[in-house]
């Protein structure tokens, strides 16, 4: 399957030890590809990574280099786990800094719950953007951006209000897709699907087998950023598949 | 956070554009994430690739050199967008080459309903291992191994059932856990979880906030495979937290 033509790309990168381990299942990186793609951003990579310095600035690097846009998630907080902020300050090769504004909003916000160690979640890498938000959006509490790499919280409920706050400047035009299904096997249609693919190159198609539905035996998706050319392609394959086609949504 | 001493290692590799361009979310990084550290294995790495060969191929190449297993999903059917065989051989430098028993074996299976394209899955990458699993796990149609890399399908319920047909190939000795509750912040606690990770530093600590519990803000979890060392360690940081222990796991 081609990658949809000019969507601008992501990564989102993991930080879950927990994840690893088997302790929590990831919510954070289903919840952002279903929201970046309604952005019409296309996702090509998600890695959970262990809490290694080393290993996140090698992957941000490379992510960073292949992709429009890299999420991380997780290892933002105060305890000696918390490595994420070094590892992308890493991956640019610049170092770790002490945000002054940062530190004033920690203390304000701790008030009398404070403790010295809080004070590492004012830590960025060097020459890092804050971003607070727009309207409902804004607020005291910046996403932390170094260049075109993200650095989102692991907690679900507080990642979410963070991927709002980044919206705005990351919407681009929207993906188009259609799901084609057919009562034939994949090896009874897959010589259909290959003169489909010759055919329109541009079009993401991808073949599902479902095998406990009753109506279907194969799900076809295809997707494009062109809505008149993704119904050229859908009529097509139709057309081939006659009626081994059970609906087409 | 540590890696668990001397536990064998994995890497999982999704292959999943319906994964990534979130049409379905993926539960088979999950399922073997938490069938894994049942077994004893410490997973290391999670990815979610694209069905792009050279991609693939780079990827298991480095996973297979970095960890003891590596598992695939996804990929292994007879249509166009199936190219995980060709990435596996691609990643040991091997062709890949039609196995003359799989062919019998998809003649028989399908019967009245093949069609030549079926024979697809009759492809591996020269040198693979055909795993039938034993006892209850036997199953006609095997498991496709190349060296240490495990070439599982992507529909959940089939993954599932040829997972079980290597759980004992697999098994290591296992991991132990302690989770402790405690009611101040991580800033408040920092201190005393890095005097832990120093006096242990054979031990696994991970911190995780939980905003929205009653009884506690954080849990610290102790993973290691040496139940004595874990509970020494359990012992000494709950004497450092003190009455900020709301209850041990």
């Amino acid at each position: 399957m081609v990658s949809p033509v000019n969507a601008p790309t992501a990564a989102i990168l993991v930080i879950g030890e927990e994840v690893l381990t088997a302790k929590v299942v990831d919510e954070n990186s289903p919840y952002l590809l279903k929201e970046l793609r309604k952005l019409g951003v296309a996702t090509r990579r998600v890695e959970v990574l262990p809490d290694l310095v080393e290993l996140i600035a090698e992957r941000v690097r490379s992510a960073r280099l292949a992709f429009d846009h890299v999420f991380t998630s997780g290892g933002v907080g105060p305890t000696h786990d918390d490595v994420t902020i070094a590892g992308v300050a890493a991956a640019f090769d610049v170092p770790v800094v002490r945000s002054p504004s940062l530190e004033k909003t920690i203390r304000e916000l701790c008030a009398k719950d404070f403790h010295e160690r809080d004070l590492r979640m004012a830590d960025v890498p060097d020459g890092a953007e804050l971003i607070y938000g727009e309207g409902i959006h804004q607020s005291p509490w910046p996403v932390t951006a170094k260049g075109n790499v993200y650095c989102l919280p692991g907690v679900p409920s507080i990642l979410r209000r963070k991927f709002a706050m980044l919206r705005d400047r990351l919407s681009a035009s929207p993906f188009f897709g259609k799901a084609i299904y057919s009562r034939l096997g994949e090896g009874a249609i897959a010589h259909l699907l290959d003169q489909t693919v010759a055919a329109f190159p541009d079009i993401s198609i991808g073949s599902y087998p479902h095998l406990d539905r009753l109506d279907h035996k194969v799900m076809i998706t295809l997707d494009s950023r062109d809505e008149v050319r993704l119904q050229a392609a859908a009529t097509h394959l139709v057309g081939l598949l006659g009626d081994a086609v059970t609906r087409v949504e």
